[in-house]
């Protein structure tokens, strides 16, 4: 059954069909948002909302990052912007191996936005931050003028506690090391521009958008040695590794044919003109472990279900420093460039 | 001298003069505009940027806060919308009596915005930053397509340290607390109104947005019994303390002849037809304070240059649970309500 949002919205449809810029002016209608939407589906950690948050942490190496997400469509196949939310930021917090337990929430919403989309998100985030394992602790939200905005921007800041002891950074990448992916390439990024684009296909693209926290720590709980992760978002895996090969000055050789593309995927970029090493993705990313626990590294990921397909695609080498070479299809080698404006605008 | 921004941006504006949506593609652009413009002025904790930045926190206890800024216009008579979005965050995490230390900046650019104005508000967010104490940690840039936004919205996410051991919040209000606020009220939201209404006046008002978590932590320093702290932004001083006195389930009396309002905030007031107790503020709080430090708690407000004319204003009463009642200039008392909807749109 498909839940019908105009009758579970806490805020009356037929009194405020749309959010007013009153919504986020600081009198009763923002407090009634609040005390109504956000609080009873995200909860407070204290009880009683105030201008922050009071926590008292496990530990205290942390992790911290933000992120803004304007993806459009607002609901697409396998996701919306709520999740999305909720996954890149914990996905971002995963890449410095931290276990996320906090997010901000900030909505900057645009004034004759319909009261039940707002409403479809919040649940979203929500259903994504519990199955995360975080909890959105504090927020804000903006309103502004219609025409000035889009319906709904969300910023998402994450914390997350650093409970192992490696330094996972470019700077740790070495020679020799494997690159490991957790499987197929291109299915988000073509779910959203194939809905745009209004693009049909015998089953549906649907986004895999995903949140790979627990994955990650299962892997630092086997104790395998990660040198650097990196989640292939805007500019897919060709920009994370041109990226990382700039940044540990180290060269990076991979093989086209060990990618895997599902073939839906593979005809709606060749339809499109997109390549998928360039496409984004939100809940694939890279692993450059060493050379001696590749093999326990790809078992504990081909372990989880979110590694199901995961892959060795290349490795580290001593020469073309800064430079990532592609073994293509067909066995020619080439320099695999970063992008360099945007191939996907308003993917994340 | 006024510094030419065009010369100075660290973006070839001849090439460049305008943000582009590749800017927040995850290509070359972006990761120039990262490199250039944010890593130099905002630096970085560890050297090299990653999707989320490691911190090694002083303690466990700490306050988590968020808000995103959408004020218009960008820039103000004493302040833009960069300083505000470190002023802001930072009396967020000041109002739970935490000590500020991280920040994180989310930028949503709209494609075309002047690239000369992006880097007039990144620095101006570090001038406020390092003047706050704070450390720009980590941040993402997004642009959205023309006509989608209004030139640059700035979320910022902010962690403080809490060093002292009370529970600052409206549950710990009591009967006989007095309020003190640490100045006049009405100069930021009445000079960003006299901007958008074209009103000249003989001196320009300017807004007084400051960062006060000094002020509070030299209160907790003194050993001041705070009870409750609570800044007076969206909604003004009237919605700040309806919100407390409901939270706290007490009644509050405040004396509006008590309250400092400069002539010419005043005389804005007038003509706009605004009530300066429900205009928002940046930098303007209210302290709850049992009455018998609240004579020492003014004094020690009044030691700090953003308390000078702090005062006094009303106090906690064991009758009228949840409503503010004003004595009026001319000795009537009225309820003083919570502002319904919004005063004055987009003014944070």
């Amino acid at each position: 059954m498909i839940e019908d949002f105009t009758l579970t919205c806490p805020i009356p449809i037929s009194q405020y069909p749309h959010v007013l810029l009153a919504h986020g002016g600081g009198g009763t209608l923002m407090r009634q948002l609040i005390e109504r939407m956000f609080l009873p589906v995200f909860g407070t950690p204290d009880g009683v909302p105030h201008d922050s948050v009071a926590l008292t942490l496990p530990g205290n190496k942390i992790a911290m990052t933000t992120d803004s997400y304007v993806i459009r469509p607002l609901f697409f196949p396998g996701g919306d912007i709520g999740s999305l939310a909720v996954h890149g930021t914990v996905n971002d917090l995963a890449m410095s191996g931290a276990r996320p337990l906090y997010l901000t929430a900030g909505f900057i919403l645009e004034e004759g936005l319909p009261m039940e989309t707002l409403w479809r998100v919040v649940q979203s985030m929500q259903v994504a931050a519990q199955s995360a394992g975080v909890q959105i602790v504090t927020g804000d939200t903006k309103v502004v003028d219609r025409g000035k905005g889009d319906g709904i921007f969300i910023n998402t800041a994450g914390l997350g506690m650093i409970e192992h002891s490696l330094a996972i950074a470019p700077q740790s990448v070495r020679e020799g090391d494997v690159l490991l992916i957790n499987g197929d390439l291109g299915r988000h990024g073509i779910a959203i521009m194939a809905v745009r684009e209004g693009l049909e296909f015998e089953t549906t693209i649907e986004s895999d958008s995903a949140a790979i926290a627990s994955l990650v720590l299962q892997l630092l709980d086997a104790g395998i040695e990660i040198h650097c992760l990196r989640d292939l978002t805007r500019g897919g895996l060709s920009s994370a590794l041109n990226e990382i090969a700039t940044s540990a000055g180290v060269g990076i050789a991979i093989d086209e044919r060990l990618i895997p593309v599902q073939e839906q995927v593979r005809g709606a970029c060749e339809i499109l003109g997109f390549d998928p090493l360039y496409v984004a993705n939100e809940g694939r990313f890279v692993a450059f472990v060493p050379a001696d626990c590749a093999s326990r590294a790809l078992e504990v990921m081909q372990s989880h279900p979110l590694g199901v397909d995961a892959v060795a695609i290349g490795t580290v080498t001593g020469t073309g420093q800064g430079l990532v070479t592609l073994r293509s299809q067909i066995g020619a080698s080439r320099i695999l460039d970063m992008l360099s404006g945007e191939q996907l605008p308003r993917i994340c």
